[in-house]
Formats: structure tokens, sequence, C-alpha cells
């Protein structure tokens, strides 16, 4: 059927005539990364890693190119501009004025350099959710302990200390207990030089998270809600879908379509929510791309986020973001201890009937870093949940 | 959980004391290899990949090490298997004595050279089935047109004349429809070096093929049968589940079990099967190694074919063969000219949904190579194959 003569020369019918971008940079060299290179690479575009470092940044092992070096460094990424058509990122902590700088010059960066500087600081991106109308924490910006006494006295205590910037998986927050604490957890937060904020305390029954992609012709895409486990602040195992009511996975959704749209955000966005005990939901957090919640898709969705995370920011069409099995659960696979880290109990997980074992190739453990996560689809989430935890059990990294 | 002490030291509960190995090189560097490669990378293992040559061998953009060379040279072969724990293949025609060179001097070449040397010769692959009691079409070798002629009183006409060594995708196979044409076919196909056999002519209504798995230890894994639609003999079209009679279904596992172990293969093996009008099956030939026939397996299963390849020969255990999903159907997306590869009709072809498109990243195109495939996953594999074919037809690569 491809060999058909047609007028236009040896195109086949329905060929469109402008061949699509075929390379893509990723600012970051960690598993989001490498996940994303994966789902690059089976769409047949060449792929560069931008990683801080050479050491332990699995995804430079299957990249196209890759470049070594400070990501902030206006030369470094002129270079990268020059080889890809786009420029996303795994991490938001991009400085978003040299990403600004080289949107000026005519290169993709996607998400934006606007999106990545009102989402990186953590107040502006309360603040564009709250001018949208979005429903958020109540929140204030905080110089001192004492400005967190007068913003107590309107939102209650505990209150939740934040750094605006750089924080993620709980480093970066404080629960401030009583107003006798806040001038240590300011201390402690402030040392590290960003700026702070606190948002009043919200005593949620779950915490869900959904994604949702936005090619920049503004098609979207939303993925099934989820429903997240944190331990110490870490994602640890998802639910999918999220054992709520179809009127709340509903309102999910349509809170995560919101959401890209009051930020402009193209690519793939995880979206995370706060159930309250009445039904309601609060926006939490955002990250501007692949996120953990959503590693899920890989095997349980038509398309993984991160396919749909390319095509977004390729400018393609986005995938069918439907559930291919009725349920899934995925469980992270934490580093325990100091050192090289070497695989040990695969031979037992693997044993697990259904279990999808991911390891991300990193050659350094710590206590908490994430090494890799097991995906179990099965009929019920109860199971799933289940047997991705038994698998995980086995292996230690 | 990962943290908890236990008489033996850090290691957690389950946790076996035996790291796996975890470097794996692949001898071609075509699309087998690279997809065999993803399925490597995300089990954690390390990837090197020899290629014949630098140009167009696109497993060698993802592979953590990579060998451009004759993979039949002995110190080639050396220094791979240096550095590798185990040594596999996507392309059984590697030189099966330089294969149990390696295995002497202690490499895990897997499937092994004992068995690659039965599978690759044609004749004694046929003669190590029938000896299993295994249904093959009868066959013998020929030296010379005159005993064509011999051969065909007893089979009948036409006769199929195979190259014993070398063939694939019909190159080296040639129908002979009455004696006449027999001296020609015999003349042509010899030209190129190899030995010849015939087959009798199997008057098939279809044509299946199933892929199974074994590890080292005995275990075995078999995927649902497929129908296999060929154009020009080549594999154009797979239907999953094949659709056929549960009785046929389940002959077709058990052959494909037995041929498994009549040849002591490890790793993963397509077995292609002809359809009977009495409703038998007859084995028409074997690939050692994974086989577009099982590419499905990567969206439709719960395990793919290269995954599960990947933990047969690396001695783990098999994944569950499962479908996720009632039906899925796979498209080939052939080259249709020579030149230079520019993918287009992308943009159309995902907008197709469920489509799941596999472009391989080979730079030059030429007519009938095998350029990329979409595989679609559906309620029934009437829509599944509508959808792939309709994907598929908007591209050009």
């Amino acid at each position: 059927m491809r060999r058909g003569q047609t007028p236009t020369g040896n195109l086949p019918r329905n060929v469109t005539e402008d061949p699509v971008p075929t390379r893509i940079a990723i600012l970051g060299g960690g598993q989001l990364a490498r996940m994303t290179a994966a789902a690059a690479f089976r769409l047949g575009l060449e792929v560069g890693v931008v990683a801080r470092q050479a050491e332990d940044s699995p995804a430079t092992l299957m990249a196209t190119r890759t470049w070594i070096g400070d990501w902030s460094t206006p030369e470094l990424l002129t270079d990268v501009a020059t080889w890809a058509q786009v420029v996303t990122l795994e991490n938001e902590f991009v400085d978003a004025r040299v990403l600004a700088e080289l949107e000026r010059r005519g290169v993709s960066v996607r998400p934006s350099a606007h999106t990545l500087a009102t989402v990186q600081d953590k107040l502006t991106q309360k603040e564009a959710l709250r001018k949208a109308g979005l429903p958020v924490p109540r929140f204030a910006a905080v110089e001192s302990a004492a400005d967190m006494f007068s913003v107590g006295r309107e939102l209650g205590w505990p209150l939740m200390l934040k750094a605006r910037r750089g924080g993620y998986d709980g480093y970066g927050n404080e629960l401030v207990r009583k107003p006798e604490d806040a001038a240590a957890a300011f201390e402690k937060l402030s040392r590290k030089g960003s700026e702070l904020m606190v948002e009043e305390f919200i005593p949620f029954t779950a915490e869900l998270a959904i994604m949702v992609a936005r090619n920049p012709q503004g098609e979207e895409a939303a993925y099934p809600v989820v429903e997240t486990v944190q331990h110490a602040h870490m994602c640890h195992t998802v639910l999918a879908p999220a054992p709520v009511s179809a009127r709340t996975a509903a309102r999910a959704e349509e809170l995560g379509r919101a959401v890209l749209r009051a930020i402009e955000g193209v690519g793939i966005f995880g979206i995370e929510l706060f159930l309250l005990t009445d039904g309601d939901l609060l926006i939490n957090e955002l990250a501007p791309r692949p996120h953990n919640s959503g590693h899920f898709t890989i095997e349980a969705c038509m398309t993984s986020q991160f396919e749909n995370h390319v095509r977004a920011v390729m400018g393609l069409p986005l995938g069918d973001t439907s559930m291919r099995t009725a349920a899934a659960a995925m469980v992270n696979l934490l580093g325990s201890q100091d050192g090289e880290s070497v695989p040990r109990g695969m031979d037992e997980a693997l044993k697990v009937r259904g279990a999808n074992v991911h390891i991300y190739g990193k050659h350094r453990s710590r206590p908490g870093r994430k090494m890799g996560h097991v995906t179990v689809c099965a009929d019920s989430v109860v199971e799933a949940r289940e047997k991705a935890l038994q698998a995980a059990r086995c292996i230690s990294l």
C-alpha cells in the first residue's frame, strides 16, 4: 500500500509533505530522561541528553548524543540547541532566563521558559492557579519567622513552610506545628538560599495525581486519576485508577486540564491533588514534566506518559490515554544504603506473575534514592498492589 | 520495607545472595537488537551491540558499548565475550563454529552454538524436528536438478526449493512449479554458494506463528498463537490471537514447546506453522531469536518477547505471556524506494486512536526494507487490524 504512485511523486495517499522534527534534546540525565529517551527512540527520533555529570546519569547510556556540563551555561545550551529542533527537560530547575534567551534565538523550548518560570517558583505557581480561579490551599510569602506568626493567625497552625524554589520529594518542605517552632524551621529552610512561603495545613484523606499532556496546537489528553501513597514525603505506591467516585475522577480531570491552560503548559504535567473529607479537591503542586505518579502508564495505558510527552513537545498528535487493563499499581524501588548499587533479588521478583520490573541503571545507591520501580497490571488495584509490593520486597538496589 | 535489618546484614528478606549477570552483548545491530536492548536496559542491564557496520545499525544508538566489525572474527568475539557475561544474537547466521569456540572458553552463548548449528541449516533443522516426531513437510537434500526430478516423483509438483543456509524473508526460496523449471531454479539458488534442499508444496489455509521462550533451567513460556499474513514472502500483518479454534491454538502451543525441547533452545524462538485445510498443523520454519510475528507483545502482552528473551538468556525467571488486551494487530512499515529515509505522515498516523508507532531509526530506505511497525490493541482483531492498517497507510519511510 505504500507503493502506490500518486500525482505528488512517490508519496502514498494520506502522506503529508512536511517531515516532522527528528532531534530532541533532554536537559537532565536521570530516569525520567531515560524513559523519555526510550519513547523518543521508538518514534524514530534521535535523542540528545544533557547531564550535569558523566557518572551515574543513566539516560546518557541510551542517547544518540550526550553533553556533560552545567545546563544553565548559555554556551552549552546554545550547542545543544544547534543540534536539536526541540529542547525539553526532566527537571524544572533550569534557569528560566537562560531558556528565554534560547527562545529569543528561535529554539523550541517545551515547556516554554514562561511556563517554567511560573512553575519553578511555588509562590508564582500558586498565584497563577489562584488567578485562574483554581482551588489551592491558602498561602502567603514570608520573609521572616515574624511573618509566619501573622500568617499563622489567619491560616491557623500547623503551617506548611516551603522553599519557593528547588524543592522535590519533600526536600524543602517543613511542617511547623506551632508558633514556637517557626524560628527554627525558617532558619533551617532559608539556609539554602531560597525565599520561603507558607501554606495552610490541609488535613486530606488521600493524595491523588493526574497526568495531563498538551501540545502546542492546544490538543489535550488526560490520564485516569491515580491515588499516590507517600512514605516520608516520597511517592511510594500509585494505584490506577484511584479508588474514588466518578464525580471526583471527573473533577480531577477538569482541574488538570484547567491547570495546563492556566500556565500555557506544553508537554506532560503531573498535577498533585489533595482529596478533602468533604470530597472536594485542592491542587497541591505541579511538575512540568513526566512524573513518578505516571510510570504506571508504560504498561497500563495505550500510550505512555513518556510517549505523550515526546508527542506533545514535538508538536505531534497526542495518543490515547485510556487504560489497557482494569487496574495497575506501581511501587518505587528505593535505595537502602550508601554505596555501589548491586541489584539483588531480581530472580525472586521476576517470579511474581505479571511484575514489570524497571531498574534505572544507577551505579550508586543511597537511602531513599529512586533506583527503579515495579508495575503490575491486574483486574483490581488490590490485586495489582499486592503483587507489586510482593515483587518490590524481593529487590535490593 | 527495604530498610529492615536481617541476620545476613543489610539484605532484606527474600533477597538472594547472588547478583545476576549485568552485561549482555547482542550480535547484530538492527531493529531486533534495538528492541532487545530496550528491554535489557529496562531490567537494569548494560548492553553491548556488535554491528557489522557503523552506518545504519539502529541498535548502536542505544548501547552501553558498541563493536563494529565482522562478528565471525574470533578476535572480535573474544573481546565481546570478555566484556559480557552473556552473548546472544538477533540473527541466526553467525558461524556456529566460532560460537562453539567461545563456549569452550567458558562464555555463555545463548542460544547455544549447538542449537544454532542445528537451526541455521534448514536441512538439519528439519531433520531434528522429524527425529523428535514433530510434523514437518516432507523434504530432501538435493545436489542437482536431476535430484529434484527424482524427489519430485515422490513428493509431487510444485516443489519448494530452498537454500539450506542464509535465507530469510523469502530470499533463498524458490517455488518450482514443474520439472522443466527445475534446472533454472537450481542454478539461480545455488549461485550464492549454499547447498540446497526441497520440500513438498503445502497448500495451507493460513500461516500461524508462535513465540516460545525457554531458560537454561528448562522453564518455558508460550505466547498466544498468531496469524501472520505475508505479502511477497514478508511478514506484513500479524493478528493476535489467531482467529483459530481453541484446539488449534492448543496444538500450536504444544508444537512450539516441543520444538524448543527438541533443539534444546534457550532464549525466545519464533515457530512458523502452516494450518492445513483439515485443521492439522505443520512446522514450517524456526527463528532462534525475537521474531517479527512477536512484535505485538510489546504492547499487548504482560511481558514482551524481547524482555522474555533477555530473561531467558540471562537465566532469569520468565514473565507472564498472557495478553493485556482482548486483541492486537501489527502491521509492518516497509521502505518503498532507495535512498535516505525521511519519515513522513507521522502526524496523520498518530491521530489514529490507539496506534503505537515504532520507527526503527534506519537512515537508508529501500523497497521492502523493514523500517518500522504499527501495533494497535483493541477489543477484536478486526478492529485492531483496521486501525493498524489505517495508521500504517499514512506513513512513508
